[in-house]
């Protein structure tokens, strides 16, 4: 039926040569084309069926070969449909009773995961809304490992709990009432443990390390061995956010890059951005054995987790999350690595590394073209200089232009719905693009598309 | 196709009379049957559609009209295709950019719900993947009005925080670093005040109250205009956890259970539950009109929230939450709601609580069943005597026998698979059966084979 209606919207819409990635328009203008309004009574099917329509009509196409503003794109037809029988199965993940196959499921790919990962001893885990949520877990647990009376007693005879971590990192969103400290761009070793001798001095009690594999906008890897050390000879609970750089460990080309992730205490990894599961997919795992998640996390409610029940009682899984209700986001992973293998994962992994090198020597052999820095994962980040500026003298003056640049391209690419980039500052550097190359529907065509059609939307800039 | 793979497993089955509810296997037999290996190649294409028949044939049919085990039940076919759609369009609530559509709809349905609650100066508000999420978030803004600089310096200079709360709540599950207040069951104002001046003279800090609109288990509703005066003299923020009983409120015979809703500080209110929209869709609203949502959680990621961009960037809700990847579940409540109006919301609500008055007055009709209360909402909450039971005299033998007659009908029901009803103990009270009436598929003579079958399966204990 989504296929027929996009292609209904298609054809009605002959003002345009290609298919779009957006159809842009303003709020307010958006607004008025969907008539928002709820009232006291209903609308009848044909009207309902004209919403579906529009709703799909001016949502962005982030399965479109020219679609890269996020660490998510394309369409993976198997998880799609695991996400369709997920919605019409209709079921929460709290107990084995009310969603047998999902558990097993969770249970299957979360042991998967732990064996690529390496924990030998095997582990603990659980699907998460995303992986903001998965940090918060991590800080959980290494909290209540330091102090398991945190649940009755509370916070307030807590010592001054600290956690190190790098500056640009998902992780502080889930953070706000701790104690952060943080270091710019990659983390580096001796400064670690100079700022946990630091943070001892001052009375505080560091706990807790956050290193990331693949940063949002760089795709940084934090050195995970060398940071392991540290931890271990401080005892402290070392977490990796590897949300997005997780999927390199499937790789034998590129699981360098996560060295040490054996050692590690947890780890938060994202099937729904590189491996393209469906949104969302993340697992937080954790290299327990001793049921900390569920310690840490249980609420018993005796009306889910009855002791009394006639089956093993330990596979009602709810207790060890926050939530109460929570989706079957395993399954989504679970069939389509069914379908593909772990071969086919691994080689989607290695194609999207390749179009990013490629896009990356593309970009160092164009004019106006500049490179942020050389990539290390599938984030290519550069700045395009207008003719315009090309022959300015490197000042500030220079970087201060340069910074209007990558907005004005943006909303001319959006107005024009030929593709979506994104863009950012970072520190102290100005606007440049980022794009992420993730789906295996993208060509190096495409590619190619995005520097061309970056310059024609620039060059009278 | 999940229609026609239902059917197939109907018809392959032939020893099953009717369609089942479950079709229970233990948890080793399961894995067997579900081969849930993940290898390094992947499957043919029939095998993928088999795994995807069995996913579905092994799964609970929570929108079988004898499902009444948890708090959501039944199939609403308008959210289902919004889910759908969700599911197809894949993507993330965080920018207008990448999600116009779904962003307006959300704005949308919470300024709807928030004139529903009588705010009528307004409000804020965002959807979360569940209600223990809305709760968590109803602390968050509390303990920030409180002391807003948590976010820079920590807690660990915070004083003893209390929250005050009843008992039998799931708002505790995330609660736990807090230090709460319990009450047993419904809350009193005047101990609630009692409590508030306790932990003041210990030299603790109240700083929020916790009503609940609709136990989980009994349906009760804290009083919640009595609370709000307690609240509003001593300063407390006040949240209600309406993530059940919320739908009342939307009836004008039934609003009355909420009497005081438009004084609080904030609500949880979970359209998935009584009004059926799919799963998840959880709606946190406060009653602030001064960002406080967005200061709390903001965590200005650069590379979602660029202040330059050529748009109103009010309008990127993504900061509002503790999770970057966000699902649009408002959509689901929206499209059915375009579709039913408010009259026939409203309609459902009258239906399901006239059908639980019809269940209670049954029950007081049948010999061998015992109301636990008195229902106040949707909640139908019983004990079953088997014939050896009834001629005992009241006393702790006669309910310790008692207490392990549900965990047995529950596992016959489960192998039979003929219904699904849940059971719990509440404090000192034995096992007792809950029922919950929800959807409008559920007819009397649903209700009638209830009763039965939990006498024909019991009858012998």
């Amino acid at each position: 039926m989504l296929q027929v209606l996009l292609l209904v919207d298609l054809d009605n819409d002959t003002s345009v040569p290609v298919f779009q990635v957006c159809e842009w328009h303003s709020p307010e203008q958006l607004k008025k084309l969907l008539d928002l309004e709820l009232r006291d009574g209903g609308e009848a099917e044909s009207e309902i069926l004209q919403r579906c329509r529009d709703a799909i009509r001016y949502s962005v196409k982030t399965s479109h070969p020219r679609f890269f503003n996020q660490l998510y794109a394309g369409m993976e037809p198997y998880s799609m449909v695991a996400s369709f029988i997920a919605e019409a199965v209709k079921t929460n993940l709290y107990t084995y009773e009310v969603a047998p196959v999902f558990t097993l499921m969770e249970d299957a790919v979360l042991r998967k995961m732990i064996k690529v990962i390496g924990w030998e001893e095997g582990g603990d885990g659980i699907f998460n809304p995303g992986g903001s949520l998965s940090n918060m877990y991590a800080v959980n647990l290494a909290r209540y490992r330091y102090c398991p009376d945190f649940k009755e007693v509370g916070m307030f005879s807590a010592p001054r709990l600290v956690i190190l971590t790098s500056q640009e990192v998902s992780v502080v969103s889930c953070l706000r009432s701790e104690f952060c400290v943080f270091f710019r761009g990659r983390m580096i070793p001796s400064a670690l443990e100079e700022k946990i001798m630091l943070a001892k001095s001052e009375g505080a009690v560091p706990f807790m390390v956050n290193a990331t594999a693949g940063t949002t906008v760089l795709g940084a890897f934090d050195p995970i061995d060398e940071i392991a050390d540290i931890c271990e000879k401080h005892n402290l609970w070392l977490h990796v956010d590897a949300c997005w750089g997780g999927a390199a460990i499937m790789s034998k080309k590129h699981k360098h890059l996560l060295k040490g992730i054996h050692r590690v205490d947890s780890v938060a990894w994202n099937p729904h951005k590189m491996l393209m599961a469906s949104l969302q997919c993340s697992a937080f795992l954790v290299r327990d054995k001793t049921s900390l998640l569920q310690h840490c996390h249980s609420a018993r409610a005796s009306y889910l987790f009855q002791q009394d029940k006639f089956y093993d009682v330990s596979y009602d899984t709810g207790d060890k999350s926050v939530q109460c209700s929570r989706k079957p986001d395993a399954f989504k992973f679970w069939l389509m690595w069914k379908a593909l293998g772990s071969r086919e994962l691994e080689q989607r992994v290695d194609r999207a590394l390749a179009m990013a090198r490629y896009l990356a020597e593309e970009i160092k052999k164009r004019e106006g073209f500049r490179l942020v820095l050389e990539p290390e994962y599938a984030n290519v980040c550069f700045w395009y200089l207008p003719p315009s500026m090309r022959n300015l003298p490197e000042s500030p003056e220079l970087w201060k232009k340069l910074h209007t640049v990558a907005p004005v391209v943006k909303q001319r690419m959006m107005k024009k719905g030929s593709m979506m980039v994104g863009y950012q500052p970072l520190g102290e550097k100005a606007n440049f693009f980022r794009m992420v190359v993730i789906s295996p529907q993208v060509s190096r065509q495409d590619l190619d598309f995005v520097l061309n059609e970056i310059h024609n939307l620039g060059k009278d800039l």
